[in-house]
């Protein structure tokens, strides 16, 4: 039975209903944290030999020495080969889409030159290695790997290793495929917050990465957290979520359906339906009862329209973008006549999926944008999983010996008001005496 | 006394030494994370109230509400007005350079349609409301608050909200003046972990902010990690770097200098000198020798020079620059005949300084690009502050009904792959049957 909290933008309290049933707390708790505190230290200080202890104790898995983790690159070109052609086509159908997109993300290095001959800029490098955290498990999502890495790959990454955990030694063909069709460069047979600890600080037998992104559970997640700094890590995500909004004019099956969408991917996940017809709420709240029943995933789905889902009714289309805003979502449907219109209006969503024929699934899987995106209201300061990720920046600064002078004086009286005189002499010896 | 550590490329275990010399723990400890979580706590809970209690006890600054806690504009204006002209033309002139190259950073918002009528894409809009520490005391720099400020007003930001601690009602003059130069929007006389969590979850009288940046004590440093996800951070700085690179053909004078302004930040800093040129070396070290003496901050200089600096002697440039992306430096100076031959090959850095007229400290106050930069070999990874900073991107997708079939196709195939079928429904909802 699907029983979903309704709010109405009328409402006295409106707002801090809205808040109350969007806040999420997934922060992980001391034991968890002293768990991975402590999986962090050894690995830091024993290095592989921590990796085989863990690896064994958390995945089953006991080999003799960290290489026989690596499952080499011929493995995952017997998975390609080995799925049936239709997935195997649609996985390169995918990348290419996601790979095109990608490519108009790509920084170039600037700089320009002023009149006394000086020149400024920024050079623009790709990094040079990337690990890739791939989950083992129930949740284990080919086209999270082509969305995880084909960025890296656009920006020019020159070494990409994917880890994923293979509990028991049962590996995903469809995994190992898709690491193949994004040009993964290594993968090793690991996870938890052992394999994010031997990223970030290398091991004997596994390089040190720059940077590590990809999904993972709750230790994960805190190992992540723990080793930002010591690499760059993507933002850790929250449970995913959808809001629709809709005009009441498009069929109330494609709307059921695609919350059921979001919420069949787990308990958490949140999916909230706004609209200013207050009867096509009704419309699609009968259409989830009628297929709820037809779904694979249903109970899923029930425990987290019941508990996390929302139908809101707004009065019109500016109290609706007020709505929008406030939550920041995930995933933004405009299921409304002139989608483009209202866009610009739209000051926080990680992805918008404009017009009823963009049902957020194609954006998951192969419109070509990214489908790594802030959730949990993150959308207020942070993007897509994107190229400029995999990307960073050096300033350039060439100083002619004339814009040294007029740079030198100025330097030198900030320098000074800051008690900081070193400063100011380094600038002043540049000045022509 | 001033007695650096030498190193040479040619060394048997050169590399461990120069890795073990620029090993920096900055880890806040277990005491430290504590006071912090428990700061955090209590302004979340009981908001003005605790960030009344806890100003009174770390600031020494009684008052009745937190709106007395507000510095009003005016106040800034009569700064401004008060510094000497020098200083104020100074600030003025930084600042019109430092937004000048600043709006060579801000991204604009894209889109392409595809044959079929699928548009997609990229929204680009500016955070709204940014938060800015600035340190009270000792290390307080209006060149800080004109690096922070002015990228999040090119980017757009409607509200920046800085905060400074003023122990028992202290203020600068120098900062307030730079913040009414750099256009910010409200002002708080607040610091410490109290002030990050009151911008980070809001409080009666401080607004939640989308963003929070600035330096800050380990305090700050240990509640912007844990306010991250709740707020996007800037990077979690550690001590300031310069590595200068040269041919031995620039005054060793200068270089002493350039390295003596990297030194004098504070005991942490970090200045290492890198010459393809033994002798010159030796000049180096004989002219801080002569120098050190008629510098005002001698002690901190020598501190930092003996406990962290370094002498490397590379073989040839290959080397050199071989350990000028090992340590990815905050500051490179490239102090050498034709640097802009060698710019390609540096990897990693936070800025670059070409040639023998580019002191860092003009690139620190007024050259024009940000003197936020990544510290501790985070240039591996990351950027200087810029305006991207204060952007943040939304994709956008709208399906032609054409366009949904084919992608329509390919979704369903990778959903139902995954176990997703509401998935794979909701894309076959748009084929045409």
């Amino acid at each position: 039975m699907v029983d979903i909290a309704r709010l109405n933008t009328t409402q006295g309290d409106f707002w801090s209903r809205l808040k109350q049933r969007l806040t999420w707390e997934g922060v992980a708790d001391e034991a968890v944290m002293a768990t991975v505190g402590e999986i962090l230290q050894g690995i830091r200080s024993r290095g592989d030999g921590a990796l085989l202890e863990y690896t064994q104790r958390f995945d089953r898995l006991e080999v003799a020495a960290v290489a026989e983790l690596e499952i080499p690159l011929s493995r995952l070109q017997t998975a390609l080969a080995a799925i049936p052609r239709e997935q195997r086509e649609a996985l390169e159908a995918a990348a290419e889409r996601i790979t095109a997109y990608h490519r108009h993300q790509k920084q170039e290095s600037w700089s320009y030159t002023e009149p006394d001959g000086t020149v400024l800029g920024q050079q623009v490098n790709p990094l040079d290695r990337v690990g890739l955290y791939v989950p083992g498990g129930k949740a284990t999502y080919p086209s999270s790997v082509l969305m995880n890495a084909l960025p890296a790959k656009v920006a020019g990454v020159s070494e990409l290793i994917m880890v994923v955990p293979t509990p028991r030694g049962e590996v995903n063909d469809l995994v190992l495929a898709a690491a193949a069709v994004a040009g993964v460069d290594r993968v090793f047979a690991m996870g938890g917050a052992q394999a994010v600890a031997a990223l970030a600080f290398g091991t004997e037998s596994i390089p040190r990465v720059d940077k590590i992104v990809g999904p993972g559970n709750i230790y994960v997640a805190a190992a992540k957290r723990m080793v930002f700094g010591q690499v760059g890590i993507d933002m850790i995500a929250g449970p995913s979520e959808i809001l629709v909004l809709c005009d009441g004019k498009t069929d109330p099956e494609w709307i059921a359906m695609d919350l059921f969408s979001q919420a069949e991917h787990d308990e958490d996940a949140q999916a909230i339906l706004l609209s200013t017809d207050d009867a096509f709420l009704d419309k699609v709240v009968e259409a989830m009862a009628r297929l709820l029943p037809t779904l694979e995933r249903h109970e899923v789905i029930a425990t987290s329209l019941n508990s996390r889902g929302i139908l809101i009714e707004a009065q019109n289309m500016d109290q609706a973008l007020e709505v929008v805003n406030f939550i920041a979502p995930e995933h933004l449907e405009l299921s409304v006549e002139d989608p483009q219109a209202w866009v610009p209006r739209v000051r926080h969503a990680g992805a918008i999926f404009m017009g009823r024929y963009t049902a957020e699934a194609l954006g998951d899987y192969c419109a070509g944008p990214n489908h790594v995106l802030p959730t949990s209201q993150t959308a207020r300061f942070s993007s897509p999983l994107g190229v400029y990720d995999f990307q960073k920046r050096s300033s350039l600064i060439q100083c002619s010996p004339q814009g040294g002078q007029t740079l030198g004086q100025v330097a030198s009286v900030l320098a000074r008001g800051e008690g900081l005189t070193a400063h100011a002499r380094s600038a002043e010896y540049r000045l022509k005496r």
